[in-house]
């Protein structure tokens, strides 16, 4: 606590992680381009896998777990997915002090060897869907690494499903979609963009990838979650068949789709302030933080059993804590329950006492309300509320007017080198025109938006032929 | 089900192997020593992990995230411990195409990675205790592997806490061991024997390793538990200081504890049987499953309505299922749950209607009775508990009865070649005396039971003096 937070509007980029070592939810290990996740920064993740995993059970999915290793020849299978990923692994060539006959990649993603496993569960119709989650670590070597964001290893949870038919696994693929939009907005209060990725952003093996993009306080995008419809690639490629109900043997069809400890950065990135950390309450691992202002009085008995009692009395409705301790300073603890995004701070000292009320403090917009002791249960639960929906709104609102719809390729370029920002543009679809503009402007096809009306234009590079506007901007 | 389970009686190790792989809790992966295990195991360790997870918390823990890869040069700096876990280790020598400049360890165990971020972290008396646990994947080259009790891959749980002082370092250790005990014999339904293991068996690096046994059903011993106390062993190797105090600098005391996924393994040897699983209520992840008896009737709706009422009455309370489908019959029906090991079945046919009543059947010992509607909720819940008790009882009978206080080394010997069991033996302290009663009998000490009595007696091998009986047995 004692260091000071850079700015955000100093240095996005040293703010972020000053806020994420101060907060200490995660610090640099020895080990390269891994991270060690700090309590502070796993509660935030428990939060958000917990509730993640419900909605995914109770949407019919049950959770399994397969091997860390994966032998170089599964790997080699199908060959988009091989080239996509065999840069990024870590190769174990030694095992018990012997060299091994085949090199084991540590998983940088599991479609290999589940469906090695699927190809030996499924036999007939009768065994679809197959509807298998997991919730791994994953390694990928990466250059250049950025806590939570961009790590060499990082937890993360695949859903791994095999249907019947090509409609039931495209149907598979939007309903997660669906499910990680409605956690993004409802849960982590991030408003987001349903789409496809183009050609050259999808997944590896994968027919088609969709996903969900969020605006950071950068006006850079975040992916925040993937759901690929894989089609027959991967189960041709390991030879996944079922009998049908006529008796002819066909491939399945299959989808993955993935969220990770990533999501971590974008609650940081989207929501919090120069302060520290502005969590949403629904994710936040204490929601309450009780702190007392101590009197003239030598005698602190009074006060505290008034927080006992008022802990009790909502503890099991929201999380709760109070910092009683007589070493730090009120001013002290204001300053670092702040710095680690607790939702909401109730203040209490002798005049609240003699007025029977307790003082409420917002997070997100610092305002203060005195309210009396028989309101409090009722009060936290709908501030609580309001605090959910109030960052979500500004997120909202701060995205929107930070998206553009241009269709003059120099204001294009001059907004990403000024502000950035979410570009709606034209584009004729040709891989040519998405690699140029990159170039020129750093920005890319974030996503082919769901929402975006059919309209006729013009690509705002080439000039070609353009039924819609798509999603650029600088991404993560 | 299509197969037959190998009796248990007829050979234990395949009884065994019959039941994970027909009760789909865990198959065999194509990477060698690694398990894949299956939604009805993986089910089975969530509800494991989630118990244990809540009483580990509650006892003042946090749950944090370290790497997964550990420099090999860390691995070196505490000798016991590279000693005892080098022969293991899968070592990654490549990352991202390149040769790495030092090859990473990946973790067997997590103390070395671990405690040089506590070396960065702690600073002063003040920041003691640190109290973290993490939930992990673990590597250790197996050469003779075997589904949940020995693979190269596994999950568990594993706590490491620094203290000011040996005394609460030690208070700690135990502390654990007694919730590893609790929850064994409240959860798991399985009687542990606490105590001490020899110099010979304690964890690489450890001044004492503290451990539960249990007594599987083929006389065996399976250690499901441990607990180090790691003494300033690592601290001084990894330089983990803090000022007390009076300021002056010293080495912090620690421990480290853990339980595996091996105990899923635990859950089926010591209690299933020859129709397949038996699960305490507590752990099993369905407790009442439901089975219609269809009558002559073409239109099963009434009974469907009937079965819908009672799964919502008590679904509050249990984790209920009816299967309802009409693919397969209700015997067929029967022999499934048994083999998932569902605790309670509750049958219902047409008389069952007439009467306004229901037939229970335990999987415990197959004893079936007729209640009527409206004891249904009241008696479930007693019944899941009678079982739970019934099979800690069970369990705790035949260990009793399969342990022997020996003082004749002969007729150790003999027990060990023909039945097994648990030898509570003199032993002088020697390891000579200990390595030669392991080669020629095979069994091992398992621990020094704490509640062993002091008696003066004699080694039953060599007969030199000893002031306690200790506990002898196979092992797994």
């Amino acid at each position: 606590m004692a260091e000071r937070i850079t700015k955000q509007s100093e240095d996005f980029s040293r703010w972020y992680n000053d806020i994420v070592i101060q907060s200490e939810l995660a610090d640099y290990s020895p080990v390269r381009g891994c991270m060690v996740i700090r309590p502070n920064g796993f509660a935030i993740w428990e939060k958000i896998r917990d509730t993640l995993d419900r909605l995914i059970k109770e949407s019919g999915h049950q959770n399994a777990y397969f091997p860390l290793f994966i032998p170089e020849s599964f790997f080699k299978k199908e060959a988009e997915h091989v080239k996509g990923f065999s840069p990024e692994c870590a190769v174990v060539t030694h095992g018990g002090g012997n060299k091994l006959e085949e090199s084991l990649m540590v998983r940088p993603t599991s479609e290999t060897i589940i469906y090695t496993m699927y190809s030996k569960w499924i036999k007939s119709y009768r065994d679809l869907p197959v509807l298998i989650n997991q919730w791994a670590n994953i390694v990928r070597w990466e250059m250049r690494t950025r806590l939570f964001l961009r790590t060499t290893e990082f937890l993360w949870q695949e859903g791994h499903t095999a249907h019947a038919t090509y409609e039931e696994a495209e149907e598979e693929c939007l309903k997660i979609l669906n499910l990680y939009s409605d956690f993004a907005e409802k849960y982590m209060s991030i408003p987001v963009l349903k789409g496809q990725k183009s050609e050259k952003e999808k997944f590896a093996g994968a027919l088609k990838t969709y996903s969900i993009e969020a605006m950071m306080q950068d006006k850079k995008a975040l992916q925040c979650g993937t759901s690929h419809n894989l089609g027959q690639n991967f189960s041709k490629a390991f030879n996944v068949r079922f009998q049908t109900k006529n008796g002819n043997m066909q491939y399945v069809w299959q989808t993955s789709w993935g969220v990770s400890t990533r999501l971590v950065g974008a609650l940081i990135m989207a929501h919090s302030d120069d302060q520290g950390l502005v969590l949403p309450p629904r994710l936040a691992p204490t929601q309450v933080i009780i702190i007392p202002i101590w009197g003239e009085k030598k005698d602190n008995s009074e006060i505290i059993n008034i927080i006992d009692k008022i802990k009790n009395d909502i503890k099991k409705d929201v999380s709760v804590k109070a910092d009683t301790s007589e070493q730090n300073s009120p001013g002290w603890k204001f300053n670092q329950y702040e710095l680690l995004g607790v939702p909401l701070r109730i203040e209490i000292g002798p005049t609240d006492i003699k007025n029977r009320e307790v003082v409420f403090v917002r997070r997100d917009n610092n305002k203060k309300e005195k309210v009396s002791w028989d309101k409090i249960k009722e009060n936290v639960r709908f501030i609580l509320e309001d605090i959910q929906k109030s960052i979500l709104k500004k997120a909202s609102e701060f995205r929107d007017s930070n998206t553009f719809y241009f269709d003059d390729y120099k204001k294009f370029k001059e907004i990403m080198e000024r502000d950035g920002g979410f570009v709606m543009a034209h584009w004729c679809g040709e891989k040519s025109c998405e690699d140029k503009i990159q170039e020129e402007t750093k920005a890319v096809i974030c996503t082919i938006p769901f929402d975006s009306k059919e309209e006729s234009g013009k690509c705002i590079l080439c000039g070609d032929n353009s039924s819609k506007r798509i999603l650029f901007a600088r991404s993560y």
